[in-house]
């Protein structure tokens, strides 16, 4: 955070300096490694999975809007250059440096990095923390693994065997463990953790067929249940990606009200469950994280993808949400703008909300600072055993 | 109301005046009468089912930081005071005398209280009048009916003439009957009267077993149509627990547009239905209001668990709610905060929309005043008949 | 457009004169070309089926209020008039002046009509545009001549020939096709096209019996699959009603995200869909539309319905639309009334957000204009090809 003039309102010094304060960004995916063309540039900007229409840019997006006016200062830049521009600047100056840049400017002290299928093109944990001056910590990306699994397993008995020692052993230098899959599912019709038979049965069939994204419902309520056992062991969150976060989902069966009977079944395990992105179930999401004693949230991606609208999903967060169990993660991913977006409007988004409980003489400033602390590291601090 | 402080606002005279006029608080709950140790007193705050983790606390949620603004100083303490010291003036003070102050300064003229399973720790409708010197109604709660004669009935039979007479009998004295259940089965799939001879049937099945929470499909839809019977002929309405108000509901299923099979079904018995609640299925809600002529809605407990956030979810509820048809509930209950605050931000956040409608030259003052006068008070006069 | 003091925020000279150009209407439907009594009247302005309750009025909503304080000017009146001099003063002018004085005062350049069941007592498109000094066109509503096909059809074969022949048709001289019932079936469940003979089948059930109201699913998604290769030989967009802009649907079923197996299914067609109205569900409507290259938004007739809080709605479709698939429909029908706010709360909600992205710093005073050009005509003359 080079400056505070990425503040939008005036605020007591304890309460921005609070808010200035070094973040813990517990959800962020690594960015790419490599110079990107223009086409591929605006698709991992948005959620879009194709190129604009012709005659269009996805620059033309409240998250492209957002890189003209806050990422091109930070490659010295005017703010608001035509997408040309700042393209070629991104280029000129290469990813490397571009990475080191955003990510250093966005004021984050720890990185902790969703593994997954990036392959080597995506920036690693490590390499993450590297450019951008902070620690990093890796998320073990649960589907993954199941598929490193059902790749290798020679039989419905191995699968599982092997299914529980490769999430043990992965969670051992791991941060958390993160499902990207499981909500699509439909949670809510059999929570109950699969019987021994039936898991073998659906691996024997999975083993026949050709290793594809985990879609059998057995095996994934399986593959949660380990996970949840695995992360209690270790005393680490169990994550689940919910909303709009991802690029291909039933957009309807991302509610996270459906999980509400998985969510029940896991709470006697003791493993603190974390919901993701939620957007634009975020309201269904702070009610859970309310009436569960396991359950926390963020509105991750949300934050960089609605940008100057992060105002108004922020204020709904907080219409529920206890404050000791928000999270500030950016749901980055792809390029680094998304990381440093993600930060930026966490801080202008939860600034308005804060401006507005002192200007209505709801809140006192200490307890302004003091949640934005929480929700900035302290929560997460305390969720991951930092 | 103790001043007019509690207004974020500037607004002229006669707006002010009609927002701080005594209210009809048409939906709340007993508090409790004793003494209540932390854990507890949380816990009734909140939705929350269970205590907070460990090094957490649920006064730090919105209603928390709302007690610590807003009843602190009718406790004679100063605004945002640490919950320790809130709570030991709480005990200092008693219970009684605190629902006496917290209540009386509600500037509410008639509580309207859910009768329930609360038992003897909770104030009676008669007492929640007296403590905060106002007149009081009782609002029969139908499942709490049916747990009764499903306890006593010697058969399918006397199960129906029983439930019937008991209604009639408790709702002759009351002014307006509750379901508290009904949307958790999926109205919207059958909602038709059942036929006699299933009703025997299914209550034939509820009596050979423990006389639990009703949750056999048959039996509800018989209790609510037997419920819309007794309510019309005492010219009284049916009113309905919807979205988040309940602590233990499934979240998906409190979506009140689900239940437009039954609304229409119902529509010609000529009974009005109020939707309690509704948060965060307001605007649903509000949707419903305005195309059935039968239809009305609070934001209840949605005002006191929001707190700072009820402006934007008051706001969301004016887009389409035509203002004959919206009500003021605190939706309170288990302890006297919950009314306070729901009074509070109803007026707070009321003001707020209407502060909005003025300075942006939508609304006449007049029009300003005569609306709030509408849902603070003459709404509910005209639908409870008072 | 009068004035702009219909704006009710400074703006920069051209971000103001962007927002007062001339606008299309993309979506409206004729008004009644007769004189109205007041019950017919309030029964138009609103969604609602029928009368106020005794005693009340649908003057009391937001759009009632939104009449008083923007219609009475243009008729001569004072703001806020009671709604009887209002009345009054339109059965004096007539339904003719009244429309051409509505109309003409919304600023709009062209109209796009929707075709309908509406009978002699609308409007035609070509009516709407002489009423407006306007330019019109007319929009192909595929279930009215799917109606006049199932009609006239001599059996299931001739059904299928001559519903393509129909469509064809009539689309050769229309702008665009609109589907208004097809969400109602629940398009998620099965969107392929169907097969011909399931066709024959089902066509040949409906033509045994009374021709009413299509709901068949086999025969909708049939309808729709021609409708939607019709659209594509015409370079036209195909659009759906979405959400709460009917007065009749299943509230639950009207969220698009339900339709993402259709519109995923018809992406390589290559046609344009266009979802309209989508409150509300236009956050899902916007994600689909940054999603899909081929998916397109408006908030039609929430901007009259909701009128001053048409600023939050429009708020939240922009948090995640695209600049370029926003279009501006009023959703107009029944009353001029519903035309002129539309184009009104368009601009003044349009207004409100580009102000806020200004005073904050967010985006350059260029890109604002920009925007409120493309969405206020610019996007529709490239996807109508106007």
């Amino acid at each position: 955070m080079r400056s505070d003039d990425a503040l939008p309102v005036e605020l007591p010094d304890t309460v921005r300096e609070a808010l200035l304060a070094p973040l813990i960004d517990h959800h962020c995916h690594g960015v790419r490694r490599d110079d990107l063309a223009r086409g591929r540039f605006e698709m991992l900007l948005t959620q879009a999975g194709t190129p604009a229409p012709p005659g269009t840019t996805h620059f033309d997006t409240p998250a492209g809007a957002a890189v003209r006016r806050w990422c091109a200062p930070v490659l010295d830049l005017d703010p608001h250059v035509p997408p040309a521009v700042y393209l070629a600047r991104r280029a000129e100056l290469g990813a490397a440096e571009v990475n080191r840049r955003l990510l250093g400017a966005a004021g984050i002290t720890t990185f902790l990095v969703d593994g997954g299928p990036g392959g080597p093109d995506l920036l690693s944990a490590e390499e993450m923390g590297h450019a951008g001056g902070a620690s990093a910590g890796e998320i073990v990306t649960i589907e993954q693994v199941e598929l490193d699994v059902a790749r290798t397993a020679a039989s419905g008995v191995s699968y599982i065997s092997t299914l529980t020692q490769q999430l043990v052993s992965r969670a051992a230098r791991a941060a958390g463990l993160t499902s990207s899959a499981a909500y699509r599912q439909g949670l809510g019709r059999d929570p109950a953790r699969p019987s021994r038979g039936s898991v073998i049965a659906a691996a024997t069939r999975r083993l026949a067929g050709p290793a594809e994204r985990l879609t059998d419902p057995v095996l994934l309520r399986h593959l949660l249940w380990v996970a949840a056992d695995v992360a209690r062991e270790r005393n680490r969150p169990l994550r689940f990606h919910i909303g709009y976060g991802d690029s291909a989902p039933d957009p309807h069966g991302g509610d996270p009200s459906l999980m509400i009977g998985f969510l029940r079944a896991v709470q006697p395990i003791g493993v603190p469950v974390i919901l993701l992105h939620c957007y634009p179930f975020h309201r269904q999401a702070a009610y859970l994280a309310g009436v569960l004693p396991h359950v926390y949230v963020d509105v991750g991606l949300a934050l960089s993808c609605t940008a100057v609208g992060s105002a108004a999903v922020m204020g709904e967060l907080l219409e529920l949400v206890p404050f000791h169990k928000q999270l500030f993660g950016s749901g980055g991913h792809g390029v680094a703008e998304t990381c440093h977006l993600g930060a930026l409007y966490y801080r202008r988004s939860l600034a308005r909300a804060l401006s507005l409980r002192l200007a209505a003489d709801e809140w006192s400033v200490p307890d302004a600072a003091r949640v934005a602390h929480m929700i900035g590291s302290g929560n997460a601090r305390r969720v991951y055993r930092l």
